[in-house]
């Protein structure tokens, strides 16, 4: 089974169409949410695996506190990259103890603050489990802490996402697992283990192999140690979702029940089992809309100004083969525009040359005060919003059933001025 | 002669001390720019070019309101690449008929803005003069407006910034010079022409090849209207800069005098020349020093985690082989590290495998604790940074001469979730 699951894109220009009727801040661009969708999401995951699994959302792909709200309320926790991202987390309202802490780069007194809230802690390395150790002293600690292994498996077809493969800077190389067993003995608050293969260009075998193999240490660990040793296993998140109408990702489902059949202790009663999916949940829940600014045309072709580039799109900006996004061309009423297709480059708004997003696609007609549609820029867009050119964030507008609000409201330019003052933002 | 000018090593090693010793926001990571020299490389601009030019200094390249203002005030104008970056010149004290405003997305709105305020507007299209001309009406504009001209010399050799080959989404492109010609002849408020060719990656010669083609259908339009006319030569900014103690880019004077010979026109009584340089001026000045966080060690080699990465050098880190960052280590007291050298991967803090700095790069024994500086990091880092990840900007100190001050407040936690929730980063 493959999950073609997409937004319909009549849905998504009447959202367009409703939002503007109401008045609310559309031009010149404006970035939508599903959280329906989002919420159905979270929900299959949490039918696919275990009753006790802990399912969190991964903040770095989408971290509106509006958007981790909802997820949290229905009963998501939260994975953070960051010390700011536990601290998003916490304004969005989720326990602790639902809160899962990553990063490779946690300063002493980021640990020492994490531990304080009581936070999950997935150490990065041996070296980590040190620091944690002399923060813990010797009395236990709230925080449930894990160990990322890197199971080295191989990097993905994206090599700049590949967080698997031999050079990759995360976790504890599997090669070193003596070093592991040796940790689990020495610090008796060391809880379970953690493991992240990749998520887009990675083969669902691939992502299975990796977590089998970590589990296998895991397992390992558990008959040395007794049954209440490395209790818990995070499996990180990355299941590719589908940004073309011919991708077929696999879907969930199977993913789960490759797991279940494959690594069927990680199903097992007394594991704790996490996982942390931010693409697949958040990707298909987000579309963009830009009026079309101008329309150029000169003997290389014709090329289409829009109100959102680089800044937004960043990845598919700097390797577009790596990353694409579907175009839709609406008319000036948000309907779909029809008439014969011919050569078109999409530039975004910046002043830099690779600031296009796409080239040359077969697309209609198109004339200024034409839209735009943009498909499936859930996650990993806006959350990596750059700054360059300084033009403001649009408004970003929840779609919930019937119901739209506003989830953040555009910058405006004394925003963008207090960013870059002195007092850090603060008007 | 070549400019091979850079901010010593030494100096910027006892800048950090000197903010350390003063107590100043330096952990985990600090950025600096070196505002003399800022101040030495607009003064080396305003010497090489006649007494009546307006030398703008490009936004984008570093937005800080405290950058800009200590331009502003050794009489620099600014180029604004968004109507942001309009507020951003107004917010620094640049008066309005020293801003120029330059961007292929303008809207109407933003050109009524624009108009209003009286800076100066470098037009993109023809479709933007109809527009322009709807808001200007009839009595003329305190704006002086320029219109871009794309020269089609070729690509430079970085694809991504190019901005002069036939496909690019910039200006007019010279071969619709009739459509020009007509421009010129139907509104009178039209004052000048625009260039801009590309900078880092593109050979002197093919800089003033571009300006020269453009400076000649700029006379032509005088021959045929008259003196008065199109009496505004804006030749944007676009000279590379070393980052390597090996490269020779063009010195500034050296441009400057291969344009006085070969395009002399521009450089004749009743000629108002406009230049915008970015990179040349800011990108030297900049620094950033990073705390070692973490060494990580296995059969594939080392990788030590730094607190700046693909938030910061953005750039860097998506095209490695087109742009470059030395990178020295100091111990912990910010003395330069010696030793053998071997090879050492500089990972960043964020959760994603692309998020490295340097592969492999020969370099001294490192520890936690060790840091390490980053030269030239004072144009398009900063400015384009991502909030992937969502860590806090570091603080940015201005040196000056033997002082040092605060440019920009480290942003915290808070300011972070102000930043991603529903009120537009308004605490």
């Amino acid at each position: 089974m493959s999950d073609t699951d997409r937004l319909d894109p009549g849905s998504m220009a009447r959202a367009f169409r409703e939002a503007r009727r109401r008045g609310m801040d559309v031009e010149p661009a404006v970035l939508f949410h599903d959280l329906g969708r989002m919420r159905a999401r979270i929900g299959r995951i949490g039918a696919a695996f275990p009753p006790g699994a802990l399912h969190t959302v991964a903040i770095k792909a989408n971290p509106l506190v509006e958007v981790l709200r909802a997820a949290v309320d229905c009963g998501a926790g939260l994975e953070a990259a960051s010390l700011e991202e536990v601290k998003l987390s916490l304004a969005a309202g989720c326990p602790p103890d639902r809160i899962v802490y990553d990063s490779p780069a946690k300063s002493r007194a980021d640990i020492a603050e994490a531990l304080r809230l009581g936070v999950r802690i997935n150490a990065d390395n041996l070296d980590e489990l040190g620091r944690i150790d002399e923060l813990v002293g010797h009395g236990g600690a709230a925080s449930r802490i894990g160990l990322r292994i890197n199971p080295q498996v191989g990097a993905s077809s994206i090599a700049l996402t590949s967080v698997a493969d031999r050079r990759s800077k995360f976790g504890v190389p599997l090669e070193q697992a003596d070093a592991v067993r040796a940790a689990f003995a020495r610090y008796a608050w060391l809880a379970g283990l953690h493991v992240h293969v990749g998520s887009q260009g990675c083969a669902l075998s691939q992502l299975i192999d990796g977590i089998g193999r970590v589990e296998a240490l895991r397992q390992e660990l558990r008959r040395a140690m007794g049954p209440l040793a490395a209790g818990t296993m995070d499996i990180g998140g990355g299941l590719p979702v589908a940004y073309r109408s011919t991708d077929r990702p696999p879907a969930l489902e199977d993913y789960a029940a490759a797991l279940r059949r494959e690594v069927p202790t990680l199903f097992e009663e007394g594991t704790t089992l996490i996982t942390e999916f931010g693409r697949w949940i958040q990707a298909g829940c987000g579309f963009a809309v830009s009026r079309v600014e101008y329309v150029k045309k000169d003997s290389a072709g014709r090329t289409a100004i829009l109100h959102l580039g680089a800044d937004f799109l960043l990845r598919r900006a700097y390797h577009p083969d790596d990353w694409h996004h579907d175009f839709m061309a609406l008319d000036p009423e948000a309907e779909p525009k029809g008439g014969p297709l011919s050569p078109c480059t999409l530039g975004g708004p910046l002043c830099f040359g690779g600031d296009v997003l796409a080239r040359e696609l077969a697309f209609p007609e198109l004339s200024p005060g034409d839209l735009v549609l943009i498909r499936d820029t859930g996650a990993y867009t806006l959350s990596m919003w750059s700054r360059h050119c300084s033009r403001g964030i649009p408004a970003v507008l929840g779609v919930d059933a019937d119901d739209l609000r506003v989830l953040r409201e555009r910058e405006l330019p004394e925003d963008v001025v207090a960013f870059w003052s002195r007092g850090r933002g603060r008007p």
